[in-house]
């Protein structure tokens, strides 16, 4: 039972990435108490967003954490993060293309586990840090698809209780969640983006360069490591 | 690439019960190519609802079958199906009530994932054996929350192609199940429904009575073993 003077609780998905941590951030700033969700699907950099993960939940000191392993989605494969016969590209995809590395319906099925979870747990939040514009291009990171799962979920739950999902970031540039996250004090220097899961970030695939774009926009020190070239 | 006299291809979710297999059978008498999905949640009678998903898979000579390990529902609990602490009941739940054996969105996540599945492989129908009448009382059941979930997988996946959820026996009752399964040669002693998963369906918890009633309401020969009482 909940009591009147007790915070709420919000699951937040944290991937170990730049948009994860801010979503975690803002999260943490408006008071909620934190249950951090993780998923490992044999993505190929799933050891380093596992250290970026924990890292981040004891920065924030999350309340609760759950590791979700999904072996299942490097089965059904169909992307270039899951199936390594799929490479990686260094390029950026055309605008309005579908990136290679992008999983079929994997923030639907994240989702789908956070909403089952929060039911269970009690949460009434699900933070996400989806970004819509200037990032990638992925049709499952789009406001439409949120508002309409958030919809399904509430059908599909119990009905006492609902749970709203925040997506903070979807209309942000890459610069502006960078700044946003400076001013939360996010320790970007424990997050993780790089496909590839090497050493250091190989400051080549879509997602570091999407980093590196980000701090040099935003005007901001970026602490990151990169792969000398 | 679909060739113009090929046959569509259908993603169907089979638990091994009698709803899932006689969807199943309304799938293939369609003319459907079968690819079959079945989800192994550390649910009490996983062992059982596996043998009779791969008889199923065998009899309807599935194009393609996938098991998708799903252990992390057990690990979130919430339902007397994985947590061993909560019993499952021998009462049927009270009209409007959600019961014990209720798992938190389960088939929230499973829609999910056999949505990745169909975009990966160029399914464009998803078939469901859920019942909203009639039966469990699980709010994720419900048609309105099929319809939403349609929704949202269609805004989240690639926007080529499309996926449709076909739940044939949402308004049915138990007993037209049977009949209208019959009729399409079901093999129903092949499939599973006790909760508890023992040599022999139990005829005692939740499930059991729905499958008795149903032959009994139906007028067919029931072909299951049940413990004697």
């Amino acid at each position: 039972m909940k009591k009147a003077d007790e915070k709420p609780l919000a699951v937040v998905l944290v991937s170990g990435g730049m948009d994860s941590a801010t979503a975690l951030g803002i999260s943490a700033s408006e008071g909620n108490r934190i249950a951090l969700i993780h998923f490992d699907y044999g993505q190929r950099n799933r050891i380093r967003e596992r250290t970026a993960f924990d890292a981040l939940a004891e920065h924030f000191n999350a309340e609760r954490t759950l590791i979700v392993p999904m072996d299942f989605l490097k089965i059904i494969g169909g992307s270039a993060l899951t199936d390594e016969n799929i490479p990686v590209p260094e390029e950026m995809p055309a605008k309005g293309e579908i990136p290679a590395t992008y999983v079929p319906f994997r923030n639907g099925i994240m989702l789908a586990v956070a909403a089952a979870w929060a039911e269970v747990i009690g949460a009434s939040k699900i933070f996400t840090g989806f970004v819509e514009e200037d990032s990638s291009g992925y049709p499952d990171c789009r406001e439409v698809f949120v508002n309409a799962m958030e919809k399904a979920i509430n059908l599909g739950r119990r009905p006492e209780g609902k749970v709203e999902i925040i997506a903070p970031l979807l209309h942000k540039t890459k610069a502006e969640i960078v700044s946003i996250g400076t001013k939360l004090k996010i320790p970007y220097e424990l997050t993780w983006s790089c496909y590839l899961g090497g050493e250091y970030h190989c400051g080549k695939c879509p997602a570091c360069r999407l980093r590196k774009k980000a701090f040099i926009e935003a005007r901001i020190k970026d602490p990151t490591i990169y792969e000398p070239q």
